[in-house]
């Protein structure tokens, strides 16, 4: 499976900066993961539009009010896109304020990390965690249960 | 308001430990806090039992199938603790593999930061984050709105 996770803004903190660095290497021993900021949500619809080319991205919009799934639902979400599809899946996390209503009317998934508002770097070093967890649980790797 | 962070198991890495003073610093600007390792949980269980001196905690404990409030409900529930009560808050964050009975017996709150298994020490920036979120809600810092 192809994913790409992308954020609006780019990062001052060198913490986040680490910390994104290290699940994203653990993630690529599972999958074609690649990660960056983009610069706006024009240049994110322009990854999952009709004209995308040379594939069109699946969109999983991150946002608070959005549908919330445990690590292991998670896990089946991705198990089963990989079995069915080969469309890459695209994670975005907004700016600080969000998204609008563009990216929402195209997304495939609006997906929950919780109730509470996440500092947006935050969530992103979440959301790759969780990408490296589901990877885990797929293959059955101890990470899961705390090894 | 006093409040005491903790978690059980040292860290190794050097990001997450930045990302722990970070907000641990942006948080003493509006509580009294400190933050901490604990070697196991009985070393918890003394700071919150009955005969704990000089003062007993009431204990927050973190677990994903808790409680989840908005970063605002959040906000609220520290607001309302701080104007009823001189008792210091001890929130605590287990080892990877959870919490045994004997902490949650004597929990006030169980709180959950969503329904997936953050690894822990994430779990510790997320929590530290949303508390200091809390306060610039309840003192109208702009921060919760995106500045």
């Amino acid at each position: 499976v192809k994913l790409k996770i992308v954020w609006i803004g780019r990062t001052k903190e060198p913490a986040i900066q680490a910390l994104t660095d290290e699940y994203l290497k653990r993630l690529s021993h599972y999958a074609e993961a690649e990660a960056g900021a983009l610069k706006d949500e024009s240049a994110l619809l322009k990854l999952c539009g009709r004209e995308a080319r040379p594939v069109r991205h699946l969109l999983v919009l991150l946002d608070s009010s959005g549908k919330q799934f445990s690590s292991e639902e998670f896990a089946k979400f991705l198990g089963e896109h990989q079995d069915r599809s080969f469309q890459p899946l695209l994670f975005a996390i907004g700016a600080a304020n969000g998204f609008t209503e563009a990216p929402r009317e195209v997304a495939t998934l609006i997906l929950s990390l919780g109730k509470m508002t996440l500092a947006h770097e935050l969530a992103r070093v979440v959301l790759l965690e969780q990408l490296y967890r589901a990877f885990t649980i797929l293959k059955r790797h101890p990470y899961h249960l705390g090894h």
